[in-house]
């Protein structure tokens, strides 16, 4: 008798909590168990139908689990992994959701070396809303998710984890922790901590005349406080090289600007135009 | 007998062109005749059955109209003010659909005094895309609408304005050119050319990685490069004094990571999420 595929979620918030649903709905039937800390947020996921079971238990979501995925944010991760290390099955396949990797990596390898196949996994979806409530099976579906094995990672991890992905409808790009985290600094921290400072920029009175453009720029800045903190400060080598290179930009805009220098602003926003055409091309 | 209402749009591009597309189709079928500066564009409206009719002859497009859209980039809207004027009818209505608006009231009040009921009007609608290939007959449907009264506006130009964008389905607020432009720098020039940094800021490696987050704090980063310098040059200094508060906000934040502040970092994630909430809630 073939077992039935065991995935223990750990953490309902809203990765966890859209990832155990998107499984939970899977023609394949997976068994899916969720763990969460408070009994409040497990019988959550419970009334909803998320997911098979859920439980505060950790050993009791991990033990007969095939597959495990950390959802919880990161600074607790190591911990938790410590924790479930014991009540493991040999051989079973680990990743999280952490939108910053080196530090999870190098936190979360030894811990598992040679009792797990781990391997790093950065899901690029989400929203401003955090938590179960926001939660949709559809979350995945179209992302991108970037894997970050390195040496000590096993090939059957990173074959698990795009198959894992891909299953959920999400396309898998590959890189290095290292190199994940030098190019989201660019492309997400950055980004992120420019739209909270375009956010506090308007005076009161300016922001009556807020349109859409302004409510697209800032949207991630409506993103939950205490988690893009703990990104900011846990990737911040590389978020601060990046805003260095944006500071230096800025003061050359600043300069175009006060000088009256058309041909340099048209040749910035032309530049720019041809970097969202990435997007629009794609679309 | 009742003179039928006729509309003359002078420009069309994205607003000009979705401006008689949707006064086109109003239920009281005004007369809609657009003005082009070149032939093609003028036959292209007349193709797509965007208005009434269409043409490249100033006084013609003029000679009739009881009310004048200026839709054209604004550096070109004096000169066509001041050709139009001696085939505008006494009492006619006028305003323009420019982003910047002390230097254009200051630049054509006086041509007009005496000869039109003239005001400014800024409706907040657009998007990356420029041109006719890009107009939509609801572009104005639930936008709002900036109107500039100044002390030489009459009264009745103001009710006119008013009536004239609610029909097409915006909301109207009323400042000073003076107000706006100081306003408009902070919630659209500024993160405008912010957001053009930001798309130059990524190494190309880096861009492959790019997600959602991206891709709607760099969305406005698509626009027209040449009409957005001439914004920003018109509004320079307006534009330069939001920068200057956004410079320094941009140092305090980094100080913040550099000395893993992680207090101050969450206060400022925290105040942005307040200024997010202004539109999450109304949504």
């Amino acid at each position: 008798m073939a077992a039935i595929r065991t995935i223990a979620i750990l953490g309902p918030g809203l990765l966890g909590g859209s990832l155990a649903w998107a499984l939970h709905r899977l023609p394949t039937k997976p068994h899916v168990i969720v763990w969460a800390r408070r009994k409040e947020a497990a019988q959550q996921v419970t009334e909803r139908g998320l997911a098979s079971g859920a439980t505060t238990d950790l050993a009791e979501a991990v033990r007969a689990a095939d597959e495990v995925i950390l959802c919880t944010p990161f600074g607790a991760m190591v911990e938790l992994v410590k924790a479930a290390r014991p009540h493991l099955r040999p051989g079973v396949f680990l990743t999280d959701v952490a939108s910053v990797k080196a530090p999870v990596d190098e936190a979360i390898a030894p811990v598992l070396a040679g009792h797990a196949h781990w391997i790093g996994s950065h899901p690029m979806a989400g929203g401003e809303k955090a938590g179960l409530d926001a939660a949709r099976p559809d979350l995945f579906h179209g992302a991108r998710v970037i894997l970050t094995p390195t040496k000590a990672t096993s090939p059957l991890a990173l074959k698990w984890a795009e198959q894992f992905w891909s299953e959920l409808g999400a396309a898998c790009l590959k890189t290095t922790p290292q190199n994940h985290d030098w190019a989201v600094a660019q492309i997400s921290h950055l980004p992120h901590l420019v739209a909270v400072l375009l956010a506090l920029a308007p005076e009161n009175e300016a922001l009556l005349f807020a349109g859409p453009g302004f409510r697209d720029t800032t949207r991630v800045a409506g993103g939950p406080p205490s988690m893009w903190t703990e990104i900011l400060l846990a990737n911040r080598s590389a978020v601060l090289d990046a805003l260095n290179t944006f500071e230096g930009a800025l003061i050359a805009a600043r300069i175009a600007l006060q000088t009256g220098d058309e041909k340099r602003l048209q040749e910035l926003l032309t530049a720019a135009n041809d970097v969202r055409r990435l997007f629009t091309d794609a679309a």
